[in-house]
């Protein structure tokens, strides 16, 4: 299936802003999956099409509860080699996700960048164990982190998430994004403390780059939003993040997302909010 | 450390309301036992005591996330050959909480009380395993089921856990709360969805009980609801579950619940309030 964090994010974002992902692919990208893009009015002068190339590739299967999962094949393909380079537009980019790549790519990519006023990261397992001090260094550069629990523990080698998150905050981010999986998301900030629980849906079909559609519906709406970036609006960010998740894993690859609409966006954003509210009963009442 | 179910539970209930356990204790359950539950003026006179027994006593290890417990030794002592008597006032009992034993017995205590106007029931998978038809028929005569997500995926056989509570509903409960260790806990009836993070704690001692801390929690609260039992008033029931279990996580067995206040109590039921809240951003605002 077509997939990859740059297509997944960017998918989901784009219902919020103009989305330019960056990237190198290969010759098995084609006409096809560049249309996925385009139907969703992403630009892709920033995707670096590399001849002779082959794009990423993963393979994995999941267990019985589709919450953990197992990789069978990783390729970097086109990745082992990537030179970021970026367009003057996406230099001019106000809001910036690092997708996984290796951090010192990362760090490069965001010093590109002029003067974006709001940096997200992610990261994976292979770097905290292979390059971590790069990691950290990059993460000092961001405003908010955005890893699945496990590798926030990992990283800080703590295993008390709130304690971790703290940890990671200490190196510089105002904010960290614990991905839970079915459980939905937390969200650390120096003031609070807050989560989501994941969509309930009946028919989860392919759980494979709900992160990445998280992130994407997450950033995208901290771009749309003109207003300082703050801890109400980072809470609705969550919010959009854990939506467009929910509609990825609705069906395989980017089949969902592709024929998604606004609209449908914000209905769900409106039952999320309202299948998590609960109000103390005054004395009175009860 | 001193614990069970019917301790753990009583003391979260104790501040909500008159909580009467049932069951039969050994010699090892002595004055300082009685004395903790006598501490939260916890009526004792339907604990049996058994010359020469012993009481029931478990023993695990938890992960390095403290999210998974694995069983080391569980010896069911004097309860292996428990016969369940209620005095008079237990069986007026408005809410009844049938902690997780054999399902048979269950049902035999549910046959002991009058007209309860609200029964719960937990279970573990050595029913689910060893007597499914009975703990079916057991289910079948509960208002709300409390059961650990994989154990609701593993009683009805659905890995989907939206579709695996519906098909606990569909034997008659109104209400299926699934516990999630850590990630919280999700409140699932015929109308809505709900859940809620557990409480976001930086020092986590012992996990065990929490659960037992949840339902006494949640039913402490809906036996001193006075009005009907609606989802409102389901889902402020599973805030002061949350509140319980993560007092009782704080320290080791019994030792911060033992000296909880009721001020502490709804003092982090406000907390939680505003830590899950998030709002939508008016079309005008944005």
């Amino acid at each position: 299936m077509l997939g990859g964090t740059a297509v997944h994010f960017s998918l989901a974002a784009s219902f919020f802003t103009e989305v330019r992902p960056v990237g190198p692919v290969g010759d098995d990208f084609g006409a096809a999956e560049f249309g996925v893009l385009e139907g969703r009015g992403v630009p892709v002068d920033d995707v670096e099409r590399v001849p002779g190339g082959a794009s990423f590739f993963w393979r994995g299967r999941y267990e019985y509860d589709l919450n953990v999962a197992h990789t069978e094949d990783t390729r970097l393909g086109v990745f082992a080699d990537f030179d970021p380079k970026l367009s003057a537009a996406s230099q001019e980019a106000d809001v910036l996700f690092l997708a996984n790549i290796q951090p010192d790519l990362q760090r490069r990519v965001r010093g590109l960048c002029g003067a974006p006023r709001f940096v997200a990261l992610d990261s994976m397992n292979l770097w905290i164990e292979t390059a971590r001090d790069s990691l950290f260094a990059a993460i000092s550069e961001v405003e908010c982190v955005i890893l699945n629990d496990a590798e926030i523990r990992q990283l800080t080698g703590e295993s008390n998430l709130a304690r971790a998150a703290r940890a990671v905050m200490e190196r510089g981010p105002r904010a960290v994004v614990a991905k839970q999986g079915e459980y939905g998301a937390a969200l650390f900030t120096e003031g609070g403390f807050f989560a989501l629980p994941g969509f309930p849906l009946e028919d989860v079909r392919d759980p494979t780059g709900a992160g990445d559609s998280f992130a994407g519906g997450f950033l995208g709406y901290i771009d749309s939003h003109d207003g300082e970036i703050d801890e109400a609006s980072l809470r609705r960010a969550m919010g959009y993040g854990t939506v467009l998740a929910s509609f990825n894993v609705e069906d395989f690859g980017t089949e969902r997302v592709a024929r998604l609409s606004r609209e449908e966006i914000d209905e769900r954003f409106a039952d999320l909010v309202a299948m998590t509210r609960f109000e103390p009963l005054s004395a009175a009442a009860e």
